[in-house]
Formats: C-alpha cells, sequence, structure tokens
C-alpha cells in the first residue's frame, strides 16, 4: 500500500515548527533543554495526543508517541529524529525528520489505515551536542551507549547541570531510558549536510550505512620568545608546527580513499600576541571513513605526522583521542523497504553513506535500522543558510512515511 | 674619567622598584598607566628629587630629571628607558635602563663629578604596548612620529581612554611633549630580549642599530560545511589556507638572509569547533632584519604565497600591513663612547643589531642614538622567566653609566 502525506499540512507544519526559537534571518535557534526545546516538545506533545498516540517521557527526555498495531505480538516500528538544533542552526535538520513521523502518523490516522506493527515516533533529546555534549545524547543513553548517570551530571558553558535543566523544563520522565520493548526497525529522516544528492541531481538518498571516524586533539608546548631578536634556529614554534600537521590533514585522506574526509576544525594558540613566539597551541583531527581499517590509518597517519613536525621544531607534545566510532552499516529490511517506496513514488534516488553521525547509529544496537536523505542544497548545514526546497522536502517526507509503512504492514 | 656604580645599592634599587607591581613569581605586572604604574612614577620622581635634578613631566607622562652641566651651551646627553612592563614581564626589560640612568646621577653627585653637558634622565611612558597601542607610544610622541592627540584618544581592552587615566594618575604634565632643546646624544640600556650574548659568551652587548620590520594579518573567507558529508574537493578551508602560509613564514627566512626572522603570532579561527570546516581565519606574519630591503622582499613573498594558498583552497581573502618601521643605525658616536666604556671596565663586549624595538628607535630622529645590551638568560623576556644575573646587570649599567659619562664630558 502507497499512501501520500498532505503536502500542504506538511510544509504548514514544518512552518509551526520553525517558529518556535525561529530567528530573525530564517534559521532556528533551539538548544537541547532550553525555553525553546521545552515549548517546542509541548507542542509535539499536544500534537500527539491529537493523534490520539500514547505519549511517554523517559528519564532521559526523549518522547514517544505510540499508534497500535493489530497484531499483539508486533514489535513496533520506531520513527523520528531530534527537534532541537545548533546555535543559529537551520530549520530542516533533525526537525523535519520528527515532523515527517507526525504526519505519518496523521495520514495513517486521517486514512483508517490500521498497521500489523505497532508504530512509535520520537523526538531524541539533544542530538546536536551543542550545549551539552556528548551529541546523539539522548538516542545513545536510551540504546544503552551511555551510562545515565554520567550524562545526568554533564554540564553546559556556564556550568548548568543536564539533570538539573531536563527537570525545570519538565521533561524528566518517569519510563526507563531504555527499550522496553524489542523493536522491529528503526527509520529516520535527515537532510544529507552534505552536496552529493544535489551534484548527482537527485530527490532522495537512500542511506545504506554511516562512516566511522576519529576525533581527537595534539598540543604542542614550545618556548614563548620575543618575536624579533630570537634566531629562526633558537625557536620551538608550536604554531609551526600545528601548521605543519593541518597540512599534512588536508592531504592523508588523499591517500587513503576517495570517501576519506579529514579536518581541523579547533585551533587554539598562547600567548596569541603578534610579536610572540606562539608557546603553547592546541588543535584537533577529525577523519571519517565507511572503512573502520581507513579511519584508523588515518589515525596512525596523523600521530607520525605530529610526532614529525615536534621533532623538526623541538617540541614537547601529547595528544588525546576524544571519540572514536566505528562505521555501522544498516539492515537490508530497511534499505529494501526506502528504496521501494522511493521507486514507488517515482523518486530519483541514489545509495548513499551518511559521513555525519546520526541518533540511528545508536539504534543501529537495537534493531534494523534505516535511513532516508533529504536534498540539502550546497550541502549546508548547522547555519541559518541551510536549505532544503519544499519539493525535496515533501519527497524525502513521503519516501520515509511509506517504507516505514512498508515494515509496519509486513508480518511479525 | 671612568666611575663605578655602587653594585650594592644598584642591586638594591633594582629590587626596590621590582616590588611595585611584583608578581609572586619574581616577575612583574606594571602596565602603562595603572596604579602600580602610577607607584613606579611616584618613587622614581622622589628618586630624582632626591638627586637634586630637576623634575619635569610633559603632557604625555614622559618623566625627566636634569643635572645641570657646566657649559650653559652644552646641550643635554639623555639616559634612560621605561618602567612600565608586559602583563606577567620581567623585572628588568625596561626598568634596568632607567634605574642605570638614576644610579649614574647618584655616582656624579656622591663623587662631586661636574660635566660639561647635562644629563638627563628619562622615563617613557607606554614603551610596552601591551595595555595601549602602539609601543613605544611616549618616545614616539615625544620624537615627532606620532600626534598627540591621536594618542590620548587610544583605548585599552577596557575602552577606557588614554588621557583619561594619564589624568587619573596625575601624570600628564604641563611640559609640551617634544623636545625643547637639542640633545648631544641618547643612550638606552636594555636587555637582549635574544640569546646572541649569552650563546656568545659575551659580558655586554654594544648595539649597532635596530631591525627594520613589517607587520601584517591576513585574512581568509571560506565556507563553514559540516566536517564529515563535505567532501574533500567540495571544501574552502580557510584554517588549511592559513596553516600552508604558516609554513611558509617558518619558511621564508631561510631564502632571505641569516639575521632575518619570520614569525606567525597570532591566530583566530572561526566558528572553531571541532565538527565544522573553519570558514574565517584570521593570522599575522612579522618579518624583521637589518636590511629594509630584505624585509619588503619578504613581505611580497608572503603576499604571494597567501595568494597561492586561496588560490589552491578556492578562499577569498584581504591582508592589511599593520606597521613598517624602517631598521635604523646608531650614531658613531654612541658606539665608540658603549664600545670605549666596556673596553676600559674590563668588560668582554660584541657589536649586536637589536632584533627588537625600543624607545631609541624613534630617538635616532632626534639626535644621536646608541644602546647597551644586557645579557638576557636564555633570550626570555616579556615573561616571568626573565632572567639576568646580577654580574651581567651590573656589567651592562656600569657601561652604560661610562659611555654616557664620557659623552658629557665631551666639548660641546
Amino acid at each position: 500500500m502507497r499512501i501520500q502525506l498532505d503536502r500542504e499540512r506538511f510544509i504548514e507544519t514544518m512552518r509551526e515548527q520553525a517558529e518556535i526559537g525561529g530567528t530573525e534571518d530564517g534559521g532556528l535557534h533551539r538548544l537541547a533543554l532550553s525555553d525553546e526545546d521545552k515549548r517546542i516538545r509541548d507542542w509535539f506533545a499536544d500534537r500527539m495526543e491529537a493523534e490520539g498516540l500514547e505519549v511517554r517521557v523517559d528519564e532521559f527526555g526523549n518522547m514517544f508517541g505510540r499508534r497500535e498495531g493489530t497484531d499483539p505480538d508486533a514489535d513496533p516500528v520506531l520513527v523520528g529524529s531530534h527537534l532541537d538544533s545548533q546555535p543559529y542552526g537551520g530549520i530542516y535538520d533533525g526537525a523535519m525528520g520528527v515532523i515527517s513521523a507526525l504526519e505519518l502518523v496523521r495520514t495513517l490516522n486521517e486514512e483508517g489505515i490500521e498497521t500489523t506493527h505497532p508504530i512509535e515516533i520520537v523526538n531524541w533529546t539533544n542530538e546536536e551536542g551543542s550545549r551539552f555534549q556528548p551529541a546523539m545524547q539522548g538516542s545513545g543513553v536510551w540504546a544503552g551507549a551511555h551510562d545515565l548517570e554520567e550524562e545526568y551530571a554533564t554540564t553546559d558553558a556556564d556550568g548548568v547541570e543536564f539533570e538539573a535543566e531536563l527537570e525545570r523544563i519538565g521533561y524528566k520522565g518517569d519510563v526507563p531510558a531504555e527499550p522496553t520493548t524489542e523493536y522491529e526497525a528503526y527509520l529516520e529522516l535527515h537532510i544529507e549536510q552534505g552536496p552529493s544528492l544535489e551534484l548527482e541531481g537527485k530527490d532522495v538518498g537512500v542511506v545504506t550505512g554511516i562512516v566511522g571516524f576519529t576525533w581527537g586533539a595534539i598540543t604542542y608546548y614550545g618556548e614563548a620568545d620575543h618575536s624579533g631578536p630570537t634566531p629562526m634556529h633558537y625557536r620551538s614554534d608550536a604554531l609551526v608546527a600545528a601548521a605543519d600537521v593541518i597540512t599534512q590533514i588536508r592531504r592523508i585522506p588523499s591517500t587513503l580513499g576517495d570517501r576519506t574526509v579529514g579536518t581541523t576544525g579547533y585551533i587554539d594558540a598562547e600567548p596569541n600576541s603578534i610579536n610572540i613566539i606562539p608557546s603553547e597551541v592546541t588543535f584537533t583531527w577529525g577523519f571519517r571513513d565507511p572503512d573502520d581499517a581507513v579511519v584508523e590509518e588515518a589515525f596512525a597517519r596523523v600521530l607520525d605526522e605530529a610526532e614529525a613536525a615536534a621533532d623538526r621544531e623541538g617540541l614537547d607534545w601529547e595528544w588525546e583521542e576524544r571519540m572514536r566510532a566505528p562505521s555501522v552499516d544498516f539492515a537490508d529490511q530497511c534499505i529494501d523497504a526506502v528504496d521501494a517506496a522511493a521507486a514507488d513514488l517515482g523518486y530519483d534516488s541514489m545509495h548513499i553513506f551518511s559521513g555525519a553521525g546520526h541518533d540511528a547509529t545508536h539504534l543501529t544496537e537495537i534493531c534494523d535500522t534505516g535511513m532516508v536523505f533529504a536534498v540539502s542544497e550546497d550541502g549546508k548545514s548547522h547555519t541559518e543558510a541551510e536549505y532544503t526546497s519544499w519539493d525535496d522536502c515533501y519527497a524525502s517526507a513521503n519516501t520515509l512515511a511509506n517504507a516505514a509503512l512498508d515494515i509496519a504492514e509486513s508480518d511479525s
């Protein structure tokens, strides 16, 4: 069976959610556990209740709404994403995945469609990781990747504790933050956050997995000498060594694979004065690839380069790997359902590996998982300039809804 | 005639001044026009008056103390440096030049020595340039390199105006901030702030000039994309281009001259997040050389490298030269006097070109100028770790005093 979401209502609902925390420049500023997050949660709970869903909030703030199926033994199909945003981020990232799930339920109710499996829609707490770290915190706790108490104790830049904020906004629920049943599958719609679909002229992306990655930081310790009277050969310049490695982080991917990426996003230099040789510089690496062995090789290479640069400048140094995530492959059941939905609806789709992490990453530990990607124009995300045309938004939402329906209608 | 400063009193006076704004770790925190600056100025004025000097403060806060000579037509010999310090700087930088000048006068008084030329000792306002910019502000205004009203209007990081602070501490004097007479010569003692004297095993340095330099900043404008899903060839990474140029700033001096130095002291990246490709990076260049043509060549080279790096990454960019100073050569009269004093006192000396700017830079526009350098152990300055042994301090102070006396005794 195929359904068509109500295009106008879907767009209207997208616009409605975008007003809560909406910015003057058309973006979204809705940080996890902020007042804006409370308002969008209240809004979402109301909309779920209006559809007759059984709403529950777990002790980590993850929000679920359940629509029963016809088979009491069938495991639910879980569909959703996150409603929090980056600081001055876009209106599509995350939110569109939740709104699409809501529209799926609305359409099923409207058309009186019953499914074999229950359908649960979900808003995961703090996917963005910009106010509290780590990212994908809610789905991570729920899936057992993180310890509940440890994550409660995380603090934002002002030292405010996660748990206190969760209580303040009234979303510390009473349901355990863990799967209390088996799940048939998890499907998530998200914007691509890269340019591939647009460059290939596709309508939707069928995500087959998520790249693995390594994140870390290197710190060099040199000597803060006066930049004038200190001869070049007498220097131990922490910034020169950092620059050396940063150019290698640009270069390493080209020696490893066509899908390998490497980035230095952060740098801090001390004392950071035009007239003083930098004595201490910290900078980060990030490498991603669908192949975990390639990630491991990139990790080894950057440390080799860091050591060589330290030797050249005569510096002490240290490094820290801050995060390592293996790549995940999505389940055939989900990939096939998304493929079929896109084809049946007449959308031009392509298989794509996600370059960014998503809540779906953690869900692969729990059940069959899949994702639908929407076009990201110019690949932009995490900025108010993030943009997806309503045509592309609708295509991806419709694909998600039909893929979810497919699985929900399957035999248990 | 040769004199010997009183070693114990000299050391005692150095220690006394170091208590005003002294830090727990044995350094000095005596920012220009701060309460500590007021206290050291009061202390210095008292000491000058105690020696019977005619004290005057000019409208920019430069402090002078005059000891008359025997020839009413003879121009004064000016001797001094500055009493302000860097934030958590050392106790020698600047201060030792002023204390040595005071000790010269004390010794002349004690021994009843009259000189042909008057001797004036001086404390220049805000040499360091750390609270208010530019550096060497007081001597620059006095010598006509800067406009008085413009410098009055400069503000510190809190937006406090220079003129208001000068009035607040009671050091906006009524004498014009300009030479009101011809000067026979200016002599300044300063720590080397580099390792050359120590490396060569010398007691004192006879400074023959000051290097020229160019300071500037380059800003790259790229695209703040997500570091995961953005393919390497789709990126315009502002930090990679900056890193590229920073490694060249390390390399350019080696192609130009054995005394050329090049430094990036400052870097700022936006949005500076581990997971986002840097969209905007500003960093600085600084090149110095005794030969102005080499400085010009380094300036041209860094802009060539900056353009090449911008092209490679597909970035917009802009640059700004913030300061250019020609190299200056000191006067034979002064170099000879310092040479002779060191030799007569039995100190092992060497000629050295200053790699850092000093108040003496501006004084070359007014009169014959020279400098004495004290050993800087390990080349350290602008840090609490700055250190010169009392033996080396005394050797340089004694050299300065005798060189100044030599010129002050010369025919007018």
